[in-house]
Protein backbone atom coordinates (compact mmCIF):
# COMPACT_ATOMS: atom_id res chain seq x y z
CA UNK A 1 0.00 0.00 0.00
CA UNK A 2 1.14 3.64 -1.62
CA UNK A 3 1.00 5.64 1.83
CA UNK A 4 2.11 8.81 0.80
CA UNK A 5 -1.73 10.10 0.89
CA UNK A 6 -1.70 8.98 4.67
CA UNK A 7 -2.15 12.12 7.35
CA UNK A 8 -3.10 11.87 10.85
CA UNK A 9 -6.81 13.80 9.26
CA UNK A 10 -7.41 10.93 6.52
CA UNK A 11 -6.55 7.78 9.14
CA UNK A 12 -9.57 6.27 9.45
CA UNK A 13 -10.44 5.39 12.93
CA UNK A 14 -13.14 3.51 12.38
CA UNK A 15 -13.08 -0.02 10.43
CA UNK A 16 -9.42 0.55 9.20
CA UNK A 17 -9.74 -2.29 7.31
CA UNK A 18 -12.16 -0.84 4.70
CA UNK A 19 -9.36 1.55 3.96
CA UNK A 20 -7.25 2.72 1.66
CA UNK A 21 -4.39 5.27 0.85
CA UNK A 22 -3.79 3.55 -2.90
CA UNK A 23 -3.78 6.43 -5.65
CA UNK A 24 -4.80 3.74 -8.34
CA UNK A 25 -7.57 2.86 -6.12
CA UNK A 26 -8.45 6.62 -5.56
CA UNK A 27 -8.44 7.68 -8.90
CA UNK A 28 -10.56 4.51 -9.85
CA UNK A 29 -13.35 5.74 -7.38
CA UNK A 30 -12.72 9.28 -8.65
CA UNK A 31 -13.31 8.35 -12.11
CA UNK A 32 -16.36 6.12 -11.52
CA UNK A 33 -18.29 8.70 -9.58
CA UNK A 34 -20.86 11.21 -11.84
CA UNK A 35 -20.89 14.06 -8.91
CA UNK A 36 -18.82 15.06 -5.66
CA UNK A 37 -19.82 16.53 -2.33
CA UNK A 38 -17.26 19.59 -2.00
CA UNK A 39 -17.59 20.67 1.56
CA UNK A 40 -16.53 24.63 2.54
CA UNK A 41 -16.71 26.50 5.94
CA UNK A 42 -18.37 30.43 5.97
CA UNK A 43 -18.73 32.20 8.86
CA UNK A 44 -18.55 29.11 11.06
CA UNK A 45 -21.06 27.21 8.93
CA UNK A 46 -20.17 24.07 6.56
CA UNK A 47 -21.65 23.46 3.67
CA UNK A 48 -21.98 20.74 1.41
CA UNK A 49 -22.79 21.07 -2.45
CA UNK A 50 -22.53 18.41 -5.07
CA UNK A 51 -20.67 19.37 -7.47
CA UNK A 52 -19.51 18.72 -11.33
CA UNK A 53 -16.05 17.70 -11.38
CA UNK A 54 -12.28 16.51 -14.05
CA UNK A 55 -9.79 14.58 -12.85
CA UNK A 56 -6.32 15.42 -14.26
CA UNK A 57 -3.45 13.24 -13.47
CA UNK A 58 -3.60 14.13 -9.00
CA UNK A 59 -5.35 17.13 -9.84
CA UNK A 60 -9.14 17.94 -10.16
CA UNK A 61 -11.21 20.27 -11.48
CA UNK A 62 -14.06 22.22 -10.36
CA UNK A 63 -15.89 25.06 -11.94
CA UNK A 64 -18.76 27.79 -11.40
CA UNK A 65 -20.25 30.11 -12.52
CA UNK A 66 -18.31 34.19 -11.36
CA UNK A 67 -21.21 34.46 -8.94
CA UNK A 68 -21.10 30.91 -7.15
CA UNK A 69 -20.95 30.57 -3.65
CA UNK A 70 -18.41 27.40 -3.98
CA UNK A 71 -16.23 28.51 -6.53
CA UNK A 72 -15.57 31.93 -4.43
CA UNK A 73 -15.39 30.68 -1.14
CA UNK A 74 -12.79 27.78 -2.78
CA UNK A 75 -10.96 30.50 -5.15
CA UNK A 76 -9.96 32.51 -1.47
CA UNK A 77 -8.14 28.77 -0.18
CA UNK A 78 -9.95 27.93 2.55
CA UNK A 79 -9.67 24.57 3.99
CA UNK A 80 -12.19 22.54 1.67
CA UNK A 81 -12.64 18.49 1.91
CA UNK A 82 -13.91 16.72 -1.47
CA UNK A 83 -15.91 13.67 -1.55
CA UNK A 84 -16.93 11.09 -3.49
CA UNK A 85 -19.10 7.90 -3.36
CA UNK A 86 -20.43 4.90 -5.15
CA UNK A 87 -23.38 2.95 -4.08
CA UNK A 88 -22.92 -0.63 -4.66
CA UNK A 89 -25.39 -2.17 -2.57
CA UNK A 90 -27.82 -3.04 0.44
CA UNK A 91 -26.69 -5.60 2.73
CA UNK A 92 -29.10 -7.48 4.56
CA UNK A 93 -28.13 -8.96 8.23
CA UNK A 94 -30.30 -11.22 10.47
CA UNK A 95 -30.17 -8.41 13.28
CA UNK A 96 -30.90 -4.96 12.43
CA UNK A 97 -27.51 -3.28 13.63
CA UNK A 98 -25.56 -5.14 11.18
CA UNK A 99 -27.43 -3.69 8.28
CA UNK A 100 -25.37 -1.56 5.93
CA UNK A 101 -24.17 -0.44 2.53
CA UNK A 102 -21.70 -1.45 0.08
CA UNK A 103 -19.77 1.72 -1.47
CA UNK A 104 -16.29 3.12 -2.06
CA UNK A 105 -15.49 6.35 -1.10
CA UNK A 106 -13.13 8.93 -1.44
CA UNK A 107 -12.34 12.03 0.59
CA UNK A 108 -9.68 14.71 -0.47
CA UNK A 109 -8.78 17.27 1.77
CA UNK A 110 -6.90 20.51 0.42
CA UNK A 111 -7.02 23.98 -0.23
CA UNK A 112 -7.79 24.85 -3.68
CA UNK A 113 -5.82 27.25 -6.33
CA UNK A 114 -7.76 29.57 -8.67
CA UNK A 115 -6.88 28.52 -12.21
CA UNK A 116 -6.47 31.81 -14.05
CA UNK A 117 -4.67 30.40 -17.43
CA UNK A 118 -6.87 30.68 -20.48
CA UNK A 119 -5.54 27.34 -21.59
CA UNK A 120 -5.49 25.21 -18.00
CA UNK A 121 -9.27 26.69 -18.31
CA UNK A 122 -9.73 24.88 -21.25
CA UNK A 123 -8.17 21.90 -20.06
CA UNK A 124 -10.09 21.74 -17.21
CA UNK A 125 -13.71 22.69 -18.53
CA UNK A 126 -12.64 19.72 -20.91
CA UNK A 127 -11.48 17.32 -18.48
CA UNK A 128 -14.69 18.21 -16.62
CA UNK A 129 -17.38 17.32 -19.39
CA UNK A 130 -15.58 14.18 -20.87
CA UNK A 131 -15.86 13.14 -17.12
CA UNK A 132 -19.73 13.67 -17.35
CA UNK A 133 -19.60 12.45 -21.06
CA UNK A 134 -16.78 10.85 -21.96
CA UNK A 135 -16.25 11.30 -25.88
CA UNK A 136 -18.65 14.12 -26.25
CA UNK A 137 -16.31 17.09 -26.08
CA UNK A 138 -15.29 16.80 -30.01
CA UNK A 139 -18.76 16.61 -31.12
CA UNK A 140 -20.17 20.32 -29.46
CA UNK A 141 -19.03 23.76 -29.74
CA UNK A 142 -16.01 24.49 -27.76
CA UNK A 143 -16.30 27.72 -24.86
CA UNK A 144 -15.99 31.28 -26.70
CA UNK A 145 -13.86 33.72 -25.11
CA UNK A 146 -16.34 35.44 -23.50
CA UNK A 147 -17.87 31.45 -22.05
CA UNK A 148 -14.48 30.70 -20.74
CA UNK A 149 -13.85 34.32 -19.15
CA UNK A 150 -17.56 33.84 -17.07
CA UNK A 151 -16.61 30.50 -15.46
CA UNK A 152 -14.59 30.49 -12.63
CA UNK A 153 -12.83 27.14 -12.38
CA UNK A 154 -10.33 26.09 -9.47
CA UNK A 155 -7.56 23.42 -9.01
CA UNK A 156 -7.54 21.22 -6.20
CA UNK A 157 -4.36 18.72 -5.85
CA UNK A 158 -4.88 15.43 -4.47
CA UNK A 159 -2.28 15.40 -1.72
CA UNK A 160 -4.39 14.31 1.24
CA UNK A 161 -6.41 11.24 0.31
CA UNK A 162 -7.84 8.18 1.69
CA UNK A 163 -10.48 5.83 -0.06
CA UNK A 164 -12.99 3.72 1.93
CA UNK A 165 -14.45 0.68 0.53
CA UNK A 166 -17.02 -1.78 1.81
CA UNK A 167 -17.88 -4.63 0.44
CA UNK A 168 -19.17 -8.56 0.13
CA UNK A 169 -22.27 -10.33 2.28
CA UNK A 170 -23.36 -8.86 5.75
CA UNK A 171 -21.07 -9.61 8.47
CA UNK A 172 -23.67 -11.34 11.21
CA UNK A 173 -22.85 -13.00 14.49
CA UNK A 174 -22.54 -16.09 14.65
CA UNK A 175 -25.10 -16.56 16.82
CA UNK A 176 -27.48 -14.75 14.62
CA UNK A 177 -26.81 -17.47 11.71
CA UNK A 178 -29.51 -20.22 12.36
CA UNK A 179 -32.01 -17.17 12.28
CA UNK A 180 -34.90 -18.12 9.48
CA UNK A 181 -34.22 -15.20 7.50
CA UNK A 182 -33.41 -14.37 4.60
CA UNK A 183 -29.64 -12.92 4.45
CA UNK A 184 -26.93 -11.34 1.34
CA UNK A 185 -26.77 -8.38 -1.20
CA UNK A 186 -29.04 -6.66 -3.13
CA UNK A 187 -26.35 -4.92 -5.68
CA UNK A 188 -27.04 -1.24 -7.05
CA UNK A 189 -26.39 0.88 -9.64
CA UNK A 190 -26.76 3.81 -11.12
CA UNK A 191 -27.83 2.98 -14.40
CA UNK A 192 -28.92 4.92 -17.55
CA UNK A 193 -32.58 4.77 -19.49
CA UNK A 194 -33.10 5.26 -23.07
CA UNK A 195 -31.88 8.64 -24.76
CA UNK A 196 -34.40 11.49 -25.28
CA UNK A 197 -33.93 13.74 -27.57
CA UNK A 198 -34.34 17.56 -26.95
CA UNK A 199 -37.16 19.46 -29.23
CA UNK A 200 -34.56 20.70 -31.34
CA UNK A 201 -32.80 17.58 -32.41
CA UNK A 202 -33.34 16.06 -35.96
CA UNK A 203 -35.34 13.00 -35.43
CA UNK A 204 -33.60 11.42 -37.80
CA UNK A 205 -30.40 11.86 -36.50
CA UNK A 206 -29.16 9.04 -35.03
CA UNK A 207 -28.18 8.69 -30.75
CA UNK A 208 -24.17 8.45 -30.48
CA UNK A 209 -22.81 5.78 -28.84
CA UNK A 210 -21.40 7.47 -25.77
CA UNK A 211 -25.28 8.26 -24.88
CA UNK A 212 -26.74 5.18 -26.26
CA UNK A 213 -24.08 2.73 -24.19
CA UNK A 214 -24.04 5.16 -21.17
CA UNK A 215 -21.96 3.54 -18.23
CA UNK A 216 -19.98 4.98 -15.23
CA UNK A 217 -17.93 1.93 -15.01
CA UNK A 218 -14.32 2.44 -15.87
CA UNK B 1 -44.25 28.33 -1.55
CA UNK B 2 -43.60 27.48 1.87
CA UNK B 3 -40.97 29.96 2.98
CA UNK B 4 -40.34 29.20 6.72
CA UNK B 5 -37.17 27.11 5.99
CA UNK B 6 -35.52 30.26 4.10
CA UNK B 7 -32.42 31.99 5.76
CA UNK B 8 -30.03 34.18 4.06
CA UNK B 9 -27.75 30.89 4.23
CA UNK B 10 -30.37 28.70 2.42
CA UNK B 11 -31.14 31.56 0.17
CA UNK B 12 -30.10 30.00 -3.71
CA UNK B 13 -27.96 32.75 -5.02
CA UNK B 14 -27.44 30.54 -8.16
CA UNK B 15 -30.03 29.90 -10.21
CA UNK B 16 -32.71 31.08 -8.04
CA UNK B 17 -35.51 29.15 -10.16
CA UNK B 18 -34.25 25.94 -8.97
CA UNK B 19 -34.89 26.57 -5.84
CA UNK B 20 -37.57 25.64 -3.27
CA UNK B 21 -37.92 25.77 0.35
CA UNK B 22 -41.45 23.99 0.51
CA UNK B 23 -41.56 21.30 2.94
CA UNK B 24 -42.78 18.30 0.83
CA UNK B 25 -40.64 18.55 -1.20
CA UNK B 26 -37.60 18.38 0.58
CA UNK B 27 -39.18 15.53 2.54
CA UNK B 28 -39.61 13.47 -1.08
CA UNK B 29 -36.08 14.14 -2.12
CA UNK B 30 -34.82 13.35 1.63
CA UNK B 31 -37.00 10.09 1.22
CA UNK B 32 -35.75 8.87 -1.88
CA UNK B 33 -32.08 9.45 -1.51
CA UNK B 34 -30.31 6.55 -0.27
CA UNK B 35 -27.19 8.17 1.86
CA UNK B 36 -26.62 11.62 2.87
CA UNK B 37 -23.28 13.71 3.25
CA UNK B 38 -22.44 14.97 5.94
CA UNK B 39 -20.36 17.80 6.98
CA UNK B 40 -18.14 19.40 9.58
CA UNK B 41 -15.49 21.08 10.49
CA UNK B 42 -12.58 20.31 13.50
CA UNK B 43 -9.86 22.27 13.85
CA UNK B 44 -11.04 24.73 10.64
CA UNK B 45 -11.00 21.35 8.38
CA UNK B 46 -14.59 20.54 6.81
CA UNK B 47 -14.95 17.34 6.21
CA UNK B 48 -17.91 15.49 4.39
CA UNK B 49 -18.60 11.65 5.03
CA UNK B 50 -21.24 9.92 3.48
CA UNK B 51 -23.96 8.24 5.77
CA UNK B 52 -27.67 6.32 6.19
CA UNK B 53 -29.68 8.03 7.64
CA UNK B 54 -33.33 8.34 8.74
CA UNK B 55 -36.21 10.96 8.54
CA UNK B 56 -39.25 10.81 11.60
CA UNK B 57 -41.65 13.97 10.43
CA UNK B 58 -39.06 17.03 11.16
CA UNK B 59 -36.35 15.26 12.16
CA UNK B 60 -33.40 13.12 10.43
CA UNK B 61 -31.27 10.89 12.77
CA UNK B 62 -27.70 9.52 12.20
CA UNK B 63 -26.20 6.73 13.83
CA UNK B 64 -22.70 5.69 14.45
CA UNK B 65 -20.10 3.80 16.27
CA UNK B 66 -18.95 5.62 19.98
CA UNK B 67 -15.93 6.20 18.18
CA UNK B 68 -16.61 7.54 15.26
CA UNK B 69 -15.61 10.71 14.56
CA UNK B 70 -18.20 12.23 12.91
CA UNK B 71 -21.28 11.30 15.58
CA UNK B 72 -18.41 12.27 18.22
CA UNK B 73 -18.63 15.78 16.36
CA UNK B 74 -21.94 16.18 15.43
CA UNK B 75 -22.80 15.26 19.65
CA UNK B 76 -20.81 18.04 20.59
CA UNK B 77 -23.19 19.92 18.31
CA UNK B 78 -20.52 21.42 16.28
CA UNK B 79 -22.43 23.47 13.00
CA UNK B 80 -23.61 20.66 10.25
CA UNK B 81 -24.68 20.62 6.72
CA UNK B 82 -26.18 17.33 5.81
CA UNK B 83 -27.12 16.76 1.89
CA UNK B 84 -28.71 14.46 -0.68
CA UNK B 85 -28.49 14.48 -3.88
CA UNK B 86 -30.65 12.51 -6.41
CA UNK B 87 -28.51 11.65 -9.97
CA UNK B 88 -31.86 12.08 -12.36
CA UNK B 89 -29.98 12.44 -15.73
CA UNK B 90 -27.15 13.70 -17.93
CA UNK B 91 -28.03 16.99 -19.67
CA UNK B 92 -26.50 16.94 -23.31
CA UNK B 93 -26.24 20.77 -24.98
CA UNK B 94 -24.74 21.73 -28.62
CA UNK B 95 -22.15 23.88 -26.59
CA UNK B 96 -19.57 22.31 -24.62
CA UNK B 97 -20.44 25.21 -21.27
CA UNK B 98 -24.00 24.00 -21.53
CA UNK B 99 -23.67 20.76 -20.20
CA UNK B 100 -25.48 19.75 -16.61
CA UNK B 101 -26.38 16.94 -14.65
CA UNK B 102 -30.23 16.60 -13.49
CA UNK B 103 -30.44 16.30 -10.09
CA UNK B 104 -32.54 17.03 -7.08
CA UNK B 105 -30.85 18.05 -3.66
CA UNK B 106 -31.68 18.99 -0.29
CA UNK B 107 -29.06 20.92 1.98
CA UNK B 108 -30.09 21.28 5.56
CA UNK B 109 -28.15 23.16 7.83
CA UNK B 110 -28.30 23.40 11.73
CA UNK B 111 -26.70 21.60 14.69
CA UNK B 112 -27.67 18.16 15.68
CA UNK B 113 -28.54 16.79 19.47
CA UNK B 114 -27.57 13.32 20.96
CA UNK B 115 -30.34 10.91 21.40
CA UNK B 116 -29.87 9.06 24.72
CA UNK B 117 -33.66 8.10 26.23
CA UNK B 118 -33.37 4.38 25.01
CA UNK B 119 -36.92 4.30 23.20
CA UNK B 120 -35.94 7.69 20.69
CA UNK B 121 -32.96 5.45 20.26
CA UNK B 122 -34.69 2.58 19.04
CA UNK B 123 -37.29 4.37 17.23
CA UNK B 124 -34.40 6.35 14.92
CA UNK B 125 -32.40 2.93 14.57
CA UNK B 126 -35.37 1.47 13.32
CA UNK B 127 -36.24 4.35 10.73
CA UNK B 128 -32.79 4.44 9.48
CA UNK B 129 -32.96 0.57 8.59
CA UNK B 130 -36.34 1.25 7.31
CA UNK B 131 -34.65 3.70 5.26
CA UNK B 132 -32.58 2.00 3.73
CA UNK B 133 -34.98 -1.13 2.94
CA UNK B 134 -38.28 -0.50 3.60
CA UNK B 135 -40.22 -3.87 5.34
CA UNK B 136 -37.10 -5.27 6.66
CA UNK B 137 -37.16 -4.17 10.54
CA UNK B 138 -40.05 -6.71 11.34
CA UNK B 139 -37.88 -9.83 9.69
CA UNK B 140 -34.63 -9.35 11.82
CA UNK B 141 -33.63 -9.27 15.11
CA UNK B 142 -33.96 -6.30 17.18
CA UNK B 143 -30.92 -4.11 18.66
CA UNK B 144 -29.74 -5.66 22.21
CA UNK B 145 -29.42 -3.68 25.20
CA UNK B 146 -25.81 -3.79 24.69
CA UNK B 147 -25.81 -3.31 21.08
CA UNK B 148 -28.16 0.10 21.59
CA UNK B 149 -25.93 0.85 24.28
CA UNK B 150 -23.03 0.80 21.89
CA UNK B 151 -24.41 2.74 18.87
CA UNK B 152 -24.89 6.43 19.24
CA UNK B 153 -27.78 8.51 18.05
CA UNK B 154 -28.05 12.05 16.82
CA UNK B 155 -31.33 14.07 15.33
CA UNK B 156 -30.58 16.63 13.62
CA UNK B 157 -34.06 18.87 13.32
CA UNK B 158 -34.94 20.60 9.63
CA UNK B 159 -35.15 24.10 10.36
CA UNK B 160 -33.23 25.79 7.95
CA UNK B 161 -33.33 24.01 4.77
CA UNK B 162 -33.37 23.95 0.95
CA UNK B 163 -33.97 21.88 -2.22
CA UNK B 164 -32.65 22.92 -5.42
CA UNK B 165 -33.83 20.58 -9.19
CA UNK B 166 -32.62 20.60 -12.11
CA UNK B 167 -34.83 18.80 -14.57
CA UNK B 168 -35.49 18.25 -18.53
CA UNK B 169 -33.69 19.41 -21.77
CA UNK B 170 -30.26 21.27 -22.44
CA UNK B 171 -30.98 25.23 -22.20
CA UNK B 172 -29.44 25.79 -25.36
CA UNK B 173 -28.06 29.37 -26.61
CA UNK B 174 -30.41 30.12 -29.88
CA UNK B 175 -27.15 30.55 -31.91
CA UNK B 176 -26.54 26.89 -31.50
CA UNK B 177 -29.68 25.23 -32.22
CA UNK B 178 -29.18 24.67 -35.97
CA UNK B 179 -25.85 22.52 -35.03
CA UNK B 180 -25.81 19.10 -36.53
CA UNK B 181 -25.34 17.45 -33.35
CA UNK B 182 -27.49 14.91 -30.87
CA UNK B 183 -28.74 16.90 -27.82
CA UNK B 184 -31.28 15.41 -24.84
CA UNK B 185 -31.33 13.76 -21.86
CA UNK B 186 -29.44 10.45 -20.70
CA UNK B 187 -31.92 9.31 -17.88
CA UNK B 188 -30.01 7.74 -14.87
CA UNK B 189 -31.63 5.64 -11.74
CA UNK B 190 -30.24 4.03 -8.86
CA UNK B 191 -31.45 0.17 -10.25
CA UNK B 192 -31.15 -2.94 -8.26
CA UNK B 193 -29.40 -5.95 -9.44
CA UNK B 194 -30.78 -9.83 -8.59
CA UNK B 195 -30.37 -10.32 -4.84
CA UNK B 196 -27.31 -11.78 -3.73
CA UNK B 197 -27.97 -14.37 -0.86
CA UNK B 198 -24.70 -15.25 1.60
CA UNK B 199 -23.18 -18.46 2.60
CA UNK B 200 -25.75 -19.26 5.52
CA UNK B 201 -29.20 -18.31 3.56
CA UNK B 202 -31.07 -21.68 2.92
CA UNK B 203 -31.24 -21.74 -0.99
CA UNK B 204 -34.18 -22.60 -0.32
CA UNK B 205 -35.39 -19.77 0.95
CA UNK B 206 -37.95 -17.11 -0.82
CA UNK B 207 -36.34 -14.03 -1.51
CA UNK B 208 -38.45 -11.22 -0.02
CA UNK B 209 -40.77 -8.85 -2.15
CA UNK B 210 -38.42 -5.63 -0.72
CA UNK B 211 -35.25 -6.98 -1.62
CA UNK B 212 -36.71 -8.73 -5.64
CA UNK B 213 -38.20 -5.45 -6.09
CA UNK B 214 -35.66 -2.94 -4.41
CA UNK B 215 -36.59 0.65 -5.67
CA UNK B 216 -36.01 3.93 -4.22
CA UNK B 217 -38.74 5.75 -5.55
CA UNK B 218 -40.79 7.20 -3.37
Amino acid sequence: MNDDLLTGRTRLDRHPERGSHDRETIHRILDEALVCHVGFTVDGQPYVIPASYGRVGEALYLHGAAASRMVCALERGVPACLTVTLLDGIVLARSAVRHSVNYRSVVVLGQATPVVDPAEKLMALRAITEHVIQGRWDDVRAPSKGELAATKVVRLAITEASAKIRAGPPDDDVRDLGRPVWAGVVPLELLPGAPVPDASTDPESSVPEYAKAYSRRR
